[in-house]
This record gives C-alpha cells, sequence and structure tokens, in this order.
C-alpha cells in the first residue's frame, strides 16, 4: 500500500536473514568458554505478533481527518504491525521490551508523505492539534529515540520517511548530490553508482538507516576516514518547522552566525523534519582495497593507528580490534581448508615461535583509495608504520572478508537474545593522550559489573575512527542473564550500560561518537558538554518548539524538560 | 598600565609602519592609468587625536565600582584614547568615521580582566545592572561588530581579552593545545614554535587578531586548505555566560546533539566570552614551499584550482588571482634588477610570443608541507595539473615574496584613504558549479554601480580556499569619492558593496566566508540562511540572553532584535 518496507517487528533486518552459528566450528567452543553458553542449547525465539497486545489507537478523528486529506487515505495507517514497528528502535533495550510485548504507548497514527508539501501538512495539522510527531527513518536507532514517552497523553503521530527516498539531483561540477531524507543507504547508494558517484558513508547500519536519521543522529560511516562524518558530507538541507521550511543552500564554508546546519545535525526529530539534503559524493575511486594486519598486543596497535593519523598517508579506513574483538571475530570465520587453512595456521605458528601471545594479538584494517600511485604510497607509509609497532600484513583476504560481513554483525544480537545473552554497543571518542586510559578503565568498569551482578559477561573493543585528535573507541557487550523477567534484565542490561558510560564522561570520553543521544543518553549529557552547554541547547529547543510538539523527551534529561 | 597594546586608533597596525609606493616604480602608473589618481598629490592624512570630540563616558557609580573592586583600577579604565580604540574595527566604514570624527556612541569604560574568574565577575556585574557588554580581541573586525549602537542608552562596557594571551599547555600526545582566547596571532605562534608546534592558523590579520576573535567569527586563515578553518581546528572551549561557565572539552568528535560548539562559533559576542579553547597544533613540518605559477586566465586557473581539489595532493594553500589582482600585483612589486628583472622580463616575453594576453595573466600560489616524498609527489601532481591547464611555474622566487609580505596588505588602505579612494573587500563561498557565474555577476555589478555613481573604480578577485563541493572568492574593490563628505562617502561605498553582497546571494553564494556577519552583512541574512534559518539563531540568541545584555545589533538583522 505504502510501498515502503520495514525491519522486523522484533528484531534487526528483514525477515528471512538471521545468524546461523553452525558453519562456523569454533564459535560454540568459544563462546561456551568465553561465557559459559551452550548454542546449541534451545532458545526462546521472539514472541508471535499475535500474542502482542497492541493498545488501541487514540487519534481524534479531526486530525485523522486532516491527515488523510492532505496525504490520502492508503497513506494514514493505524495499523497494529504498523504502529509497533514504528514504537522502538533496535537497540538492546527495544528488543527486549518487544520481545516482552511490552507497549505501554505506541503511536497513533502512521502517516507516508511522499513530498515536502506533505510534509508540511503533517507538522502544521499535529501542532495545530498539540499532537506529538516523531520522525522515522529506517528505524534503526539505538539511543531511545524514536520511542514515544510512555506517560504522553497527546496523540502521537509518527512521521515515516519511507516514501521521500530518490537522488533528486547530482551537480557533478560541484561533487554534490540532492538526496531525500528517507532514503535508505542502499537506495541512495545504487542511484549514485548508476551515475558513477558514491557518498561513501557506511554506517553498520547501512542497509537500514537513511539519510535523514544519519543526519539527525550525528552519524559517522566506515569510511569516515576518508569521507567525512555526516557532518562534513551535509552541506545543504530542508528542514520543515511549523509554517515554514529551513532552506539552508549548499556551501563549501561559511561564516553567516551559529552553524544552524550544525544544530539540525545532531537534532534528533526536535527542530523538525529533515525532507532533503545536500550531500558530498565522489567519483568511484579507482582503486579499492582494504588490507588487513596483525599487531601483538593493543598499545601497539593503537600507537600505530595514531602514528598513521599523523602521518602523510590518507587512508579510508583505520580500524583495529582489540584482543578480545580479535579472538571473537577468528572465532566466527568459516570452516578454512586446504590451502587457506594452511597459510593461516602456518602463519600463527610461526608468530608464536616468534613469541607472540596470539590471544592478545590484533586485528586492524586499513582501506586505501585513489590513483595507483597514491594507493601504493599511502600502503608503503602504512606498512612502515606497521612493521615499526611490530605488526605484520595478513593481506587483502580477510580484508574482502570484512567488506562482505561488515553489515551483517547488528543479526547476532537477535540471536544471542534467543538463548539467553543481552549484547549491546556503547562507543564514545577522545583525544590520543586519554584513549588508553578510557580503555582499560572502561573495560575494568564493565567488568565489575558483571561481577556485581554475578553474571558472565564478555567486552570487546574496536578503534573505528581516527582523527588528529583522538580516536573512536567503539566497546561491544554482552552479559548472560539467567532471568527471563523483563525488568530483570534491563536492570542487569542498565547497571553495565551506565558503568561504561559512566567512563567515558568520567575520563574525558563524550557520550557518543555517533549513535546520537536519545534517551539512553542523555542522563550524561550535562557531564559531556556541562549544564551550560545543556542550557544552550533547552534555549535553543525550547525556543524553536515552545509547545513539546517534535520528538519531546529525546536528546536532553527529562527533569530538562519545559 | 593594562600592558595591552593596540592597533592605531586611525587604521590598520601599529604606528610607525604605513604603505609605501615609492620603492614600487610601477604602481604611480598603473593607479593613475586604471582609476585616474595621482599618487604624488598631497592627500589628506588622518587627523590628530585632539581635535576629535570624544562624548564623556556615562558609566553608573555602582558598576564603575564593582568593575574596579573585582578588576583593580589599573584595568578598568575611562581614557578617551582608550575608549575610541575600543569603538571601532577595521572596516572601510570604521576608518571613514573615525577619521571624520563620528563618534555618536562610544563605550563607557574599557575593562581587562586577567583570568576567566574576573571576566565572569565583569558579566555578571554587567547583566545585573543591565548594561550591555562587547567582548574585544584584536580590534580587526571588519563586519561592522565591535561598534556600540548608537541608539543605545544603556552603559558600554568593552571587555578587552589583551590580558588572557597565554599558551596555558599543549597535550603532546593528542596535538591539542590550550589557549586564552585574547592571544594574538604572533602571540600564540611564538608560544607554540617555542615548544616545536604550530596551528598554522594565518588570516591576512594574523598579527592584530585573537583566538577569541577567529572563533567569534568563524575565520579562515591562508594555510586553511591543510590545516582547516577555524570551526575544525577548535575542539573544546570555555565560554563565560551571567553566573555560568560552558565548558566543551577537547573531542575529535561527537553527536552530543546540536552542536554547541557550532553555536559558540560565529556568535560574535551574542552568546557569551570566549576565555579559552583547545586547538589542533601540529608538529612544524619538515618541508614547507610556497611555489608560485602562472595561468593564461582566469578560466584555466580556476579549473585547474578544482582539479587539485579532487586530486590525491593535498597542498596547504591553492590560491589564484584574477587578472585584475595580478596586474595589481605586479605593479607593486619593488624594482627588480640584474638576473631577477632579465628572468622575469624574458618569461613574460617568451609567453607573449606564445600568445598569451598577460593583461589577463593569471598568478597563482601553492603551498606544500610535509615529509620530502609528501611534498615531491604532491608537487609533481599539481605540476601536471598546471601544466593540463596551459599554466607554467615561475617558482620559489614569488612564492618567498608572497610569504613575506602576506601581512601588510591592510597597510594600503589606510594609505588609499588618504587620497581618496574607498578600498574594502568582500568575500564569499559557493560550490565550484556557480563559481563563475558568481564571479562575472559581481565583477559586473560592481562595476555597474561604479557607473552608477559616476566615479572611477576597480574590481580584483583571488580564489583564496579550496573545497572538495566548492571554493572562496576573495574581492578586493576600490572606488575613487571625489566627496570629502563622510555621508557622502559612506553612501557611495554602500551602493559598490550593497551590489557586491546582492549578487553573492542572487547566484548561490553565502554572505560571507570567513569574516561574519556584523552588522554589515546582516541584511543578507535571510536571503543566505531563510527567515526560518534566522528564527532558529534568534531563538538562540533570544533564550540565552533575554535582557540583550551581550552585544546587542550584532549578528541578525535589525528588525529581529527582540
Amino acid at each position: 500500500m505504502t510501498g515502503v518496507t520495514h525491519q522486523k517487528w522484533w528484531g534487526w533486518g528483514v525477515e528471512g536473514i538471521a545468524f546461523n552459528y553452525r558453519d562456523k566450528p569454533r564459535m560454540a567452543p568459544f563462546v561456551m568458554d568465553r561465557i559459559g553458553i551452550d548454542l546449541s542449547a534451545p532458545g526462546t525465539p521472539p514472541p508471535s505478533f499475535d500474542d502482542i497486545d497492541v493498545p488501541a489507537p487514540r487519534l481524534p478523528e479531526d486530525l485523522a481527518a486532516e491527515l488523510r486529506s492532505a496525504l490520502g487515505e492508503d497513506h494514514v495507517v493505524t495499523s497494529d504491525l504498523d504502529r509497533v514497528v514504528h514504537t522502538y528502535g533496535k537497540g538492546l533495550v527495544d528488543l527486549v521490551k518487544i520481545r516482552a510485548g511490552h507497549l505501554p504507548r505506541v503511536p497513533d497514527v502512521v502517516v507516508y508523505p511522499g513530498t515536502e508539501e506533505e510534509v508540511r501538512a503533517v507538522v502544521d495539522a499535529v501542532v495545530a492539534s498539540d499532537a506529538v510527531l516523531i520522525p522515522f527513518g529506517g528505524g534503526s536507532n539505538i539511543s531511545g529515540s524514536l520511542t514515544p514517552p510512555a506517560e504522553e497523553t497527546r496523540p502521537i503521530v509518527s512521521l515515516d520517511l519511507g516514501r521521500l527516498n530518490r537522488v533528486l539531483e547530482v551537480d557533478e561540477d560541484a561533487g554534490l548530490a540532492r538526496v531525500q531524507a528517507g532514503a535508505l543507504g542502499p537506495d541512495l547508494e545504487e542511484q549514485l553508482t548508476a551515475r558513477g558517484w558514491t557518498m561513501g558513508h557506511q554506517p553498520d547500519s547501512f542497509k537500514h538507516s537513511t539519510l535523514g536519521g544519519w543526519i539527525a543522529t550525528r552519524s559517522s560511516g566506515m569510511q569516515s576516514d576518508k569521507y567525512g562524518d555526516i557532518a562534513d558530507i551535509t552541506r545543504g538541507m530542508r528542514v520543515v518547522l511549523p509554517g515554514k521550511v529551513i532552506v539552508l543552500r549548499p556551501l563549501p564554508s561559511t561564516s553567516s552566525g551559529p552553524s544552524v546546519r550544525e544544530m539540525i545535525l545532531g537534532s534528533e526529530g526536535r527542530l523538525g523534519v529533515i525532507t532533503e539534503a545536500w550531500v558530498h559524493v565522489h567519483r568511484l575511486p579507482e582503486n579499492r582495497e582494504i588490507i588487513a594486519y596483525l599487531f601483538p598486543n593493543w598499545g601497539s596497535a593503537v600507537q600505530a593507528m595514531h602514528a598513521i593519523s599523523v602521518s602523510d598517508a590518507h587512508p579510508s579506513v583505520t580500524r583495529v580490534s582489540d584482543g578480545n574483538e580479535t579472538a571473537f571475530s577468528l572465532s566466527t570465520q568459516k570452516a578454512s581448508k586446504g590451502a587457506k587453512k594452511a597459510v593461516q595456521d602456518g602463519l600463527f605458528g610461526f608468530l608464536e615461535k616468534r613469541g607472540w601471545d596470539l590471544d592478545k594479538a590484533c586485528l586492524s584494517y586499513v582501506g586505501y583509495e585513489g590513483g595507483s600511485a597514491r594507493v601504493k604510497a599511502d600502503k608503503a607509509t602504512v606498512g612502515k608504520i606497521v612493521r615499526e609497532h611490530g605488526g605484520v600484513k595478513l593481506g587483502k583476504g580477510p580484508g574482502a572478508l570484512y567488506d562482505q560481513k561488515k553489515f551483517d554483525t547488528p543479526y547476532i544480537r537477535d540471536f544471542l537474545l534467543d538463548i539467553g545473552a543481552l549484547a549491546d554497543v556503547s562507543e564514545t571518542a577522545m583525544p590520543w593522550s586519554r584513549l588508553m586510559e578510557v580503555y582499560h578503565l572502561t573495560i575494568r568498569a564493565a567488568r565489575e559489573a558483571f561481577d556485581s551482578l554475578g553474571v558472565r559477561g564478555y567486552i570487546m573493543c574496536h578503534l573505528s575512527h581516527s582523527y588528529h585528535s583522538g580516536a573512536c573507541l567503539y566497546f561491544t557487550f554482552a552479559l548472560v542473564s539467567r532471568s527471563a523477567d523483563m525488568d530483570e534484565q534491563l536492570r542487569q542490561y542498565w547497571v553495565v550500560k551506565k558503568a561504561i558510560q559512566q567512563s567515558f564522561v568520567d575520563h574525558g570520553g563524550t557520550i557518543s561518537h555517533h549513535h546520537g543521544v536519545g534517551t539512553d543518553h542523555a542522563h550524561w549529557l550535562e557531564q559531556d558538554i556541562s549544564p551550560a552547554g545543556v542550557d544552550v541547547q533547552v534555549s535553543l529547543l525550547q525556543g524553536v518548539d515552545p509547545g513539546r510538539n517534535l520528538n519531546p523527551g529525546s536528546l536532553i534529561p527529562a527533569d530538562r524538560e519545559w
């Protein structure tokens, strides 16, 4: 009807795709060893939708009539499935709640505008009737910014941007494209690639997240070292507010006062609805390679990434996993045979003879793009730095594997939930000078949290982005909750998650490098940007949206709402 | 007493330095030819300070007492000279007004806090007594944001940050320095260079502008292609607001909501007083070269700069002057003799034989920094692009000259004012696809403005910064006003300036690339960022400063003040 497809109502990605451990012979023993879970034991799958109790919509008839009149009957949807799909993102908290059928408040209606004019009609109608508007892109948010506040008594309208999914224009002279905000990663790249261009933005959520969502949460991608974070990529925008539209023309740079562009970036729906953006696009690179390297330990690996960041090389990807993440990655490899297996076994044997402790080895991927002279020079520069830090080159094979598998990771979370393990991610950024402190103390904080709960847990980390003055550390953690009770599971989760977030801000890190604030991180916002900094954000939001009609509850601490 | 030195009260730079045309034999004939002015004719120097009528300070005794108690007698100054120095920046409008002794409203007091605590005391006292606060750095602003509104009846306090001029800390691991906001360019670079570091930020105003001023106006420097604009360089900040301090820790990147950092950038004193910032610093480069090239015409020169910007090379400077600016630059060379003269004459003769119209030749400077392999590779890449666009390499000689003279240009404006010519600058940025349109139509608009006034005028331009999607065009213009009357001079100036600014926004350009909005550009702000975009800025400013105590009148259009 609407033509818009959604992710599973209960988990990541599309029906029919799921994580499979059976073709990864080393995984079950690894998981048993580290967190004591038997992957072959019968799990608890998500419930059937029929078993979920969905509150009836509470949509005033005059608002419903206005929406139908503006968008057409087909694009104003009140079905239970659609409203449930639009109730949660895909964070661990979301997944636990939806599996428990916990639905204290769901949107009363989902609307699918097909033009900016229709978006304007929706925004105006919502504000005129003092309802609440929650913009919705790919539904992959993991910081809690899509969920209606449980206590919200006003009608709730979820505005799905899925029909606004086209590349409208490519300015070939300027390397800019005008793209509608509801375009998913694949929509956007397919349309650009057909014309010989790429935007180069590839977050883990790529297949299920949208341009508008990236902008609204300040997304980063795997290749942001080269292409920039979404804040760098986004040059112009159109944003619908009640009765008006912010129009920011595409500019390479400007000194026109406090940056409105940088206020919309990260606004998580609270400053209006982004309908389209002008973004940087690049010619498809002549050459593109991902090379894998192995370092003997985390300290040397991080020093190498830092040395690369201040070198003359400009790689597209600089990523390295710590020992725990490397071990996990190796355990999830498919069975390798013949020559490939012999090479890997031979290399590992060789390294052990050279005194490596393979449990501490750190797997790194570095990406190269550009003309062949440039790629060659960058590889030489990086290769020298790797050797100086005791690392060895593994080659293109694992790099190609990384490239193929990069979007599959989120599926594992649903698989783990089936068997009672709660897994999630938390990422931060800090100056290079604080990185090891944040790393070690965050891991210690998580382990102390596992111990305090008396549960088995695992935490691993990779450095995902390098900047001149610092880097992003991206942690993944899992705890084995023996409880089947939602509240107890969430309580245990929050003990660990809070320990991690508190460690970030205590040691010079930010609350989030690229997942946004939402409701999950709002508690630490004052510690990140100072109470006076939050005052400034509140002044802005309150001035633009005095009635709290635009995604209220997200972004700022609850006690700061007006 | 205060230990803070200032620029001339009536013009650019320091007493004892002035522009001299007599050692530049080609300049007088050039100026006579182009705008009909005889440089040797007796000019009208600026007036003596004794001839200026300075309004007495109107400072309420309780506020005065509070300031003296907080800062000490020596740092609360009400002398006429000090108050006049703090009345204007150094834009053409400022210079014309101060030469005419036009002082409808001057600050009632100038304060020189020595610590952030003292800044807080000043801000709190000013707001408590409903006075007006105008932060003052190097006084080099050229967009009218330092001047008290003529109609302001409340007491006006100019807060001079000149005593806060130290590099407080260098984080060598992260490449970050914590620097006080009142540090002038030379203060800052000398302190950094002594430790082996550079910030690499060199605006034309470098010698007379401060870190805080750069941040408050979104400054760019000559080497921003490599080091980034000030918005990229500035990672953390402390900003004093009434009763509180915004503390933004240094972060390489963050997704903590609408960027408070990017709200302070460009805030021109309206969101508080910046007291210090964490900025990127870099090791002094192993190699640094500026190479000059000559292109046969503007079209090929711009195409070459664009090609460089999307190439694998990463030069520190990409700059090219149009034919008019190249001719002007050549006319201001000192007399060259012997081999140097022979080479230049020989080259120009050779180019003429090859069919070049030397009046259209465009002089370009490209800067290279880094390891020798990198510099060599970048020079090869750029050299090839230059040749492909019909350009020739002139070598390092003119580049070294550029490096030495780069901060002297602003002195010429005072010299021209002496002889009745009004000269100023306007710069913009736009996508590459609009660049030639902005260029040609802006020059046409300026010429039509000269014609409509019946005056001789000159306009010239250079491309000063290149980005992936566009560039900065930096225009310099002069008109010969035969009037000695201030109002008539300003009327004529505004006819030209308005034509230029209107052309920018009409053809996809921004109102300012790196000089800020001030009062001079506020008229076009709605056309740049849309009325709804200005609404968002006003919401922010009004929320933070409901009483309009912080530099009121700057930044937003007068009819938008609350």
